[in-house]
């Protein structure tokens, strides 16, 4: 059967081989610290499984002391619990986290900006940007992202704000993939299960935001770059033809938001 | 002689019929527009040649209605003929211009980073990319940015500040181009004989920081596009070969301020 033919493929391309992979991104992160004369990396952390995987693989491929970590909170906003699970990852790394309260420095905004949810929300994530290279350009540092692959085709963050950034470590990591990387470097369990948000405001997550759960929109992206239809995919994945073809024009629609900006043609 | 093959081979590279160039950037904003669905335009402008260049063309393009002008100076260091001059435009195209100071919302970040003067004048630039977004998300307007060709190959911006907009109309046009398109435009003599600066601390000039004056850039860069060898170039625009050399490694230092961020290969 075609359902059948489409399920086993997709989840043969989903698979990875951890140590490998791990491997691979940890050569990409020193050579690309080299190509570039700097003298380190800075990351974003959150509590969430994509940041912690990051600063595993930083701290495995350049050390401790070229790796700083930056956990960006708003106050009122970010849940404890993203506290307790930084400070487990810190822990486990055995490396200092800088943290800065964004509230402060968002109220002044405030001030002289009209109230818009969307606007407000892309805003703390340019905030965070901004953080993050100022100290990656007093230390003369590379910014790394936390951006997967699932997230970048979807254009499921905020241009210029996460998604500013120098090497996207996991950009070719699908979320389902990450957690796999996750669970082999040792990430704890409870930071590899909470549900993901991009916590931009109180219960944010980000499956509801996108209509589908990571399992689901992982391979209903692979199927589509496997070349099936639209309609054989819904089949086999037992999801509406409606969701495959609003991951679709999700996916074109945000293209612009990893591009350079556009230029005419004189 | 080959000093007289290359300067006039440059001299011929860089005219532009001003009339036909304005009508291009114009037939690309309406398209780009049209494209994303956008209902305007945020130009944040400056007092400069370009930023004045741009709102012209803005106007010319998508009408007063459309175009949403931003003046982000910072209190005490943006000099008071910049605040003149974008009062001049704004009445010479009949529209609005909305000032924010920058000075109240760089402040509480300075209280929480150490000071570095890089940093920090990349830190403004970042900001005004922030505020230029907050007002295009609320609006769902893009943001036009005013580099310029001189300016993208020499990387001679921020990373995600000035660097960070949608759309580049003056992309394809080096500075001295633009100065012709400018005189073409209306755009007062002042503004367009005005020395420029990024405006990032108190007396910066761009000419200063890039070592050499737009006129002479410019057709180094020509020189270097139409194939012609360093020494030959130094020879016919009696400059140093240092200087084209300088130039040469800079633009290929900076390629990555406007590129995507970096994704390894698995």
């Amino acid at each position: 059967m075609v359902s059948e033919r489409v399920v086993r493929a997709v989840e043969r391309s989903l698979e990875i081989r951890p140590a490998k992979v791990a491997r691979q991104i940890e050569g990409f992160l020193r050579k690309r610290l080299r190509a570039a004369g700097a003298r380190g990396v800075v990351v974003g952390v959150s509590g969430g499984v994509d940041s912690s995987v990051v600063a595993h693989l930083c701290v495995r491929a350049l050390g401790r002391k070229k790796t700083w970590m930056f956990f960006l909170p708003e106050r009122g906003v970010t849940p404890p619990e993203d506290k307790r699970d930084v400070r487990t990852i810190s822990k486990q790394l055995g490396i200092q986290v800088k943290t800065i309260d964004i509230a402060p420095l968002l109220k002044p905004f405030r001030g002289v900006l009209r109230p818009h949810l969307l606007a407000l929300a892309n805003l703390k994530a340019r905030i965070r940007m901004c953080i993050l290279y100022y100290h990656a350009n007093a230390r003369r540092a590379l910014v790394v992202g936390t951006g997967n692959r699932s997230e970048l085709r979807m254009g499921y963050f905020t241009k210029y704000g996460d998604g500013g950034c120098d090497l996207l470590p996991l950009g070719a990591l699908y979320k389902t993939q990450v957690r796999a990387l996750a669970r082999y470097l040792g990430v704890p369990q409870s930071i590899i299960e909470k549900t993901p948000s991009a916590g931009l405001w109180p219960g944010q997550t980000d499956e509801a935001e996108l209509g589908l759960s990571y399992e689901v929109l992982d391979r209903v992206l692979v199927a589509l770059d496997l070349g099936f239809a639209p309609a054989e995919i819904a089949r086999a994945l037992h999801v509406s033809l409606a969701v495959v073809r609003k991951v679709i024009r999700r996916e074109a629609s945000n293209q612009h938001k990893l591009s350079p900006p556009v230029v005419p043609v004189l």
